[in-house]
């Protein structure tokens, strides 16, 4: 399969979509790539900094000819763009997403107005705590996993070619259903950070009664609440598009963690011991340590 | 106030007791460090590695001649150990431990058999992941934060002492009240362990629906679970004796998530945004990244 694409838009051209850029051009996967956005300053940062060969304001204009359109825009304005990008795009014409959360936009994308257009949702997993193309890097993708979303309505093609561009950048692809990967995602992602920042807003609501509360922070504290100083408006698109993956994982959450706090209450030490370490045995399992790093 | 204390004993000589040894040897701060264990091989490898001058399994001979006892055993042992020091050390003898909580020590320890003896309770805290004299370093408690909490039974000359040595070992003294420390404790260190391991057995849970979720597994997931990986000895000894201010801290964090997931299943974006924002604010300001750290 000929994965050389001729032209691709980048509409948002920011940490990822910049490093999607420049990793296409760095590897020759494409011939020419725009950017699109709306502020010529930092269109022109990208330009400057590798991530696009061109640019323009001009949504129409921007995907005309375009082979590829890659949407990395904040998840919320996603699907608004898409419908306004299909009517302009040449016949055979795929476009992608970088999007956090897949089901939303997979079931307004089933039904594009024109067949001659294919969507493929996708998830690149790299680097969502910086922002702005000044963070971008033509090895974002390297090692990441790399979610793609099929349909019963995807291209058997489209889904192809965006297989050979994400493992062409050094990605690991995996292949899920939009439903499953919103789910997991809750698990794994967008419920922790909502546990990081309860987390803080709880030391804060202490603060009142014991103002030390805050001398006592020590790494723990500091490694399980660092995304809650992630960007709340991204997070406030990512939770909208995925309340019911968020609910089902907090209601299980909550059960396991009462589970745990009602073997302390109960002063069962070999039951908590034995709930503590189940937990240690899944997760020494499941996470490989950083080399160099203690994860001890 | 003359800081040089003749005779030190350290009873349990891990990471904590082994580390306080190196320090106070290190800086000349006592003529002589005796380590009190059970295992004579482990008590070898201390003196090898110079936290500890000479060691005995006998405890009765370990503390009959000491100036300070400094009882870092597992927090579940530590009344019983030092019920069996008091008979046995001189008159003015003071003695010290560095538990993870304070206030159930702090309760069996103001009515001590002997009123010619003293006790402070102590909390220094510095790397409680690893564990065993092998990681236990002369500087381990420099720039961490240590607890004193005096109670009002409390010899004023020997939380005066146990303050002189814990800055003279480089670190920051904080003095509260030990009912106060464990209420604290549970909002940034206990309940975040429970919250870790829940957060494994979620994800655990989860993987019999969807079997790909350890695939999405990222940085986020890997460092909020990172102390699930934690000693469940340990951490049962510790959340055992602390149940009601993780019982405390649990129906505020609960509250605290519910509100945020309420705002997300509502579709209320505005107020979400603000609710993670105000976390957001809390936590920038609280935490200062580390140099050379993306904290973004």
């Amino acid at each position: 399969m000929n994965l050389q694409i001729k032209r691709v838009a980048i509409v948002g051209v920011g940490l990822i979509g910049g490093s999607f850029g420049m990793a296409l051009k760095e590897r020759g996967l494409a011939d020419t790539v725009v950017g699109v956005g709306r502020n010529p300053e930092r269109l022109k940062l990208a330009q400057e900094l590798g991530a696009v060969d061109s640019w323009t304001t001009d949504l129409d204009a921007g995907v005309r000819d375009a082979d590829l359109v890659y949407v990395s825009t904040p998840v919320g304005m996603e699907l608004d763009f898409i419908s306004r990008i299909v009517p302009h795009v040449k016949p055979g014409c795929i476009i992608t997403d970088a999007g956090s959360t897949k089901a939303e936009i997979s079931r307004g994308t089933d039904t594009l107005s024109r067949p001659d257009v294919h969507f493929v949702g996708g998830h690149p997993m790299a680097g969502s705590e910086a922002a702005g193309v000044e963070a971008a890097r033509s090895d974002l993708f390297v090692n990441a996993s790399y979610v793609l979303t099929p349909t019963e309505q995807t291209s058997a093609d489209a889904l192809a070619l965006m297989r050979g561009l994400a493992e062409g950048i050094g990605s690991r692809v995996i292949v899920m259903d939009p439903e499953a990967h919103d789910r997991c995602a809750a698990v794994i992602s967008h419920l922790p950070h909502l546990i990081a920042a309860a987390l803080v807003s709880l030391a804060q609501e202490h603060s009142k009664n014991d103002p030390q509360v805050f001398d006592l922070i020590a790494g723990s504290f500091r490694d399980m609440t660092r995304v809650a100083s992630s960007s709340p408006e991204l997070w406030r698109d990512i939770c909208l598009t995925n309340a019911d993956g968020i609910r089902a994982a907090t209601d299980t959450f909550v059960r396991l963690l009462s589970q745990g706090v009602g073997l302390v209450e109960s002063k069962d030490g070999e039951a908590f011991q034995e709930w503590f370490a189940s937990a240690k045995q899944t997760r020494d399992e499941i996470i490989k340590p950083k080399v160099g790093q203690d994860e001890a």
